[in-house]
């Protein structure tokens, strides 16, 4: 019964929260983004920036651990960063698991792809986008320069790929682990959202039939 | 003006032949495969089956290019097989810069997505799909075991990829070399084929609009 959850991946400034958005008001199924953030610093006891930083990004760099830990220190508990992240990582996880098992609903980024795989219950997406069209989003949103823009995302997602690598041993953005992959800007918002609701239906009508 | 031609990268057994024919039929436009070899064996002067052994896979084998020197000898002139195949590449490339440049067509593997990528007017498609609906697809077609039919598409889809990365520097298969990745195991042939016309018309309304 593949299909009754979605997961996105995207690269950053592609649209694919915007995409996951409208998906899950389409199907009228909930949709999970920064709300995995508040959810997992519930459970776990960590605060909510820190979960944030850490939840889908990864820097090996003790230099940049040490420093995360300091400026963090007022909302996380003491001890090594890349111990901290494998248990946020590990309650993420318990999480993003317990929600596919309750109803059909949309997962943005978190690896939750790799965690879902196994249970052959998800439709696996990626969105991407070609370089322009990801730096305008950022030049609006954050209301940057071109090249901040471009700086700004291509750091995170070298960390998302360096997290994704490290949590599932799979290159971030290879076709093969995804089940329909879409370049945003050549394709339009509007088409993505619309095609991956038909192929959505589509498979869950053949498993019904 | 995106989109005009369609280029589809495909795993070995994920039916994305039979999906670049059925496209191009709706279409009502030319469909190229096995017909590029044809055409770049004429061009070029060199054997059918050498164009067909070389103009999509890549060997660095010596001894691998050794015996195939040695296998070939009838229809090929003498000299280094790498070179050889340098040779095969520029012909092949030049034919679907041709094709490309003359009307609509859907052409199928030897790097054409890359080859088209700076003309922006290709849309780039990969189709994979899972272990065994792949070598399902072998076993009927070649008519071999599943040990087998998994054996050679595993060694044909490492010779793409290796020819890919040697031609075009990247890696075959991830996801922002494309525009549009499907995994025809889940999504299935036929709704294959209805997403790739779908996004070609939205995309070529959107030109003429």
């Amino acid at each position: 019964m593949a299909g009754q959850i979605i997961t996105i991946g995207r690269q950053c400034g592609s649209g694919g929260h915007t995409i996951g958005e409208q998906v899950a008001k389409i199907l009228g199924v909930p949709f999970y983004d920064r709300e995995l953030i508040e959810m997992t610093a519930q459970e776990s006891g960590f605060g909510k920036e820190f979960v944030e930083e850490q939840g889908e990004h990864r820097n090996s760099s003790m230099l940049y651990n040490l420093v995360k830990n300091l400026s963090y220190s007022r909302t996380m508990p003491s001890g090594n960063s890349e111990y901290l992240q494998d248990e946020i990582f590990f309650v993420q996880r318990k999480i993003i698991t317990e929600l596919a098992e309750k109803e059909p609903c949309v997962i943005v980024g978190r690896c939750a792809d790799s965690i879902l795989k196994e249970t052959g219950n998800s439709l696996n997406i990626y969105i991407h986008a070609g370089k322009a069209f990801k730096a305008r989003h950022l030049m609006e949103r954050n209301h940057v320069s071109y090249d901040e823009a471009v700086r700004e995302m291509e750091q995170l997602d070298k960390r998302r790929a360096s997290h994704y690598k490290y949590y599932t041993d799979q290159v971030w953005g290879l076709a093969e682990n995804y089940h329909l992959c879409l370049d945003s800007s050549l394709i339009g918002i509007e088409k993505c959202v619309s095609v991956i609701c038909d192929i959505y239906q589509s498979i869950n009508a053949g498993n019904r039939g």
